[in-house]
């Protein structure tokens, strides 16, 4: 998008376009970098600036100061097409990307202000990707992942079919890590996949020293061409670029705001490692879905509402009511302990139940499973037919429950389905030894 | 309670009465163990049978046949007082039981079926304590934790501050382990203590023989002798019997949902340890308050209503906007990543403000600490003054707002409250390594 009139006339002021070096002045702050083109999402008295920090700076200019410290000088109109040194060798990867910091891995090789994502910007940015694959790229979408939907998981579900369909040996998907369990585990339920579908991101942009985009991307090449034909989630296992995690994608979980190693598998351990462009499986008595083994199918009927909502003490029920109020599809509670809820939730759970609307109770620990028959609350909870999924986490449930929803009416079915492991989403077995270790 | 009369009737039928070994048969099922009391939450056909396995079940009578097996033969009206062995040379520790599984250590050992927490009965179950220190004992509620309220928070606080004015050295509070954190955290900003304020619970009832109740109340008993006058929370380190972490009561969170070491603090380590009746400090660098450091002083003023709330692909604005109709004190935002929102919440986001309700925003990763400058989306939610709060964890933020909107109505004294480190509760540094190792 272009600035709004008085932003271009401001910068007009001191012969300034996207692209060029500047020094903003506002009351006590001074910043330097790049301008970048106007996001769809800012503020309309904002400029954006990307930092040499690396990190990208919104400034209001009301009472700022501008000047021009260097021309923008890599017009992006000239370059060559890049040599992609296809051959029948070597499998088709696909990168599909949604935005987010992995993104930006273009944007700084090649100077474009914009995040592009064709494959020449991609193969210019890291040449050393045709070693690997023939790669075909694709940006379907450029959002923060904060702001993906549940209709946007649909279509990206979409694009990764019709990539399998069209012959690629895997899919690599680039995403912003904010969400990316989230839309991992919805793609988990929505495709039966032959090939693998590897979900990476960064957490360091890739203009800053300490990215992790690269090493994510590669390794989620090797991964996409691996004989794990799931949906995955690959990141750093460690703050050192030393490897990569694939773990399950309805299974991961961002637990850290900022470190690399942020994803961790929960209630079971990653998969598979990628080091030195090689996948090693953890431990071969974890099933996993073998290359071919699934036919490529896409379901993709997601419901329109369900709700995620977390119990606490002093929570009240004027949510869920809101909820049966307003024909929610569905609804999953973050229980505490063991999935228990305050007694002053029932009333409106029964009217869920008398509305049919399946209620979905999970654990706010995060680790372990749920368990209704422990405590008389938690049997309460069952007898008003709340739905208890194991060891499943709340991100998952939810996901979950959008698909089991989609593609049922009937609360008997939706139970069934959210109580059958459909994709190592659950495991019947108590899994009592992946915890943290503090 | 007593049961109701039908239930009553069936029993009678029997001739049994509360106490009695039963064995109930319903369809293909039998049940054997202790019948109980009614508790207030139970089903109006249900009876409550205590199991061997040490877990209580009810079960609805309709359809079931029952035979008495044992007389209940320890009627519980007899007992001597026991010699508490009263002296000077030991210090006063005051325990307050508030329920949960850590409440049944009575039941079993001296056969109670009421779950009564004197003092004497205390001493008769584990007669041990009487080395510890002059105990006092007190049942102030019997609720399972997933119905406590912050009305009962501020009556425990209230009973807390009793006891230290009347002269305990220090205060043991037996909680449920569901939302044990939730209370010790507001427990934190309610109270400024002289002594320790140590809250304990079991994963595992006290009559089954893998119980961590002992060694939880053992170990909270010495850690409420020791130098660290803060609300802390002391159980199971490890799934062993090896030692106990002593947490911070702001900075834990419940994080299995059946481990005995189910607490792990957030973002630091646990401030020390117990082990042989000895308290370890962790870390000499990690700063607490010592005994006598602060006076004693209660301000246990909460607000009404305050809401937590978790982002999440495809909420939508019409829960913010419901509290915000509502008249709410204030809103905790789950955010992802950094602690980001959706677009789609800006429009409610900004009703708050216009409203003077003060919004919060935490990160749903729990490790790591907020920042609203790295992305544009963070920059416009701090241009509608949400009140980002570093590395505090979801819980605590909830529970601190409490109690920041109970103080004042001022939206910049609130915020001035959430964003200053008050009781340990944030730290202004990285606490990059206080991580998940997988």
């Amino acid at each position: 998008m272009v600035y709004e009139r008085h932003l271009k006339e401001f910068l007009d002021a001191s012969n300034i376009t996207v692209g060029d070096i500047i020094r903003l002045e506002k009351e006590d702050i001074s910043y330097t970098g790049m301008l970048l083109e106007k996001p769809d999402y800012s503020n309309e008295n904002t400029i954006i600036i990307k930092m040499d920090s690396g990190y990208n700076v919104g400034v209001d200019i009301n009472g700022a100061k501008v000047e021009k410290i260097e021309e923008h000088n890599k017009p992006h109109i000239e370059l060559d097409p890049v040599d992609r040194q296809l051959s029948d060798e070597k499998d088709n990867v696909t990168i599909l990307s949604t935005g987010g910091t992995v993104a930006s891995v273009i944007d700084y090789k090649t100077g474009a202000v914009h995040p592009a994502f064709t494959a020449d910007d991609l193969l210019r940015a890291t040449p050393e990707l045709v070693d690997y694959a023939n790669i075909n790229a694709k940006a379907i979408f450029n959002i923060l992942s904060e702001n993906m939907t549940p209709q946007l998981w649909m279509q990206t579900a979409e694009e990764v079919y019709n990539e399998i369909n069209d012959g690629a040996d895997g899919v690599v998907i680039a995403h912003g890590t904010d969400t990316m369990h989230y839309t991992a585990s919805a793609l988990s339920f929505m495709l039966d996949t032959p090939v693998p579908v590897v979900i990476t991101g960064a957490q360091r942009s890739s203009d800053r020293p300490s990215s992790d985009a690269f090493m994510n991307l590669t390794s989620s090449i090797v991964a996409s061409k691996s004989d794990i034909a799931e949906v995955l989630i690959c990141m750093h296992s460690t703050e050192d670029d030393t490897y990569c995690s694939l773990n399950r994608g309805n299974r991961a979980r961002k637990m850290h705001t900022s470190r690399r190693d942020t994803f961790k598998s929960i209630n079971m351990d990653p998969i598979a490692y990628v080091e030195n462009n090689d996948v090693k499986i953890n431990d071969p008595q974890v099933k996993y879905n073998k290359r071919g083994e699934l036919p490529l199918m896409l379901n993709n009927n997601l419901a329109d509402k369900v709700a995620l909502v977390k119990m606490y003490p002093g929570v009240t029920d004027e949510l869920i009511n809101m909820y049966v109020d307003k024909g929610y599809d569905g609804i999953v509670l973050e229980g505490t302990g063991l999935g228990h809820c305050p007694d002053n939730m029932f009333n409106a759970i029964t009217r869920a139940k008398d509305e049919n609307i399946p209620v979905v109770i999970t654990s706010q620990c995060l680790y372990g499973r749920t368990n209704l028959n422990v405590y008389s609350s938690g049997r309460r909870l069952l007898q008003e037919n709340v739905i208890p999924v194991g060891d499943m986490i709340p991100e998952t449930a939810y996901t979950k429950l959008l698909w089991a929803a989609g593609q049922s009416d009937n609360i008997d079915e939706i139970r069934s389905i959210m109580q059958t492991n459909l994709k190592g989403e659950m495991d019947k077995t108590l899994s009592q030894q992946y915890f943290i270790k503090q």
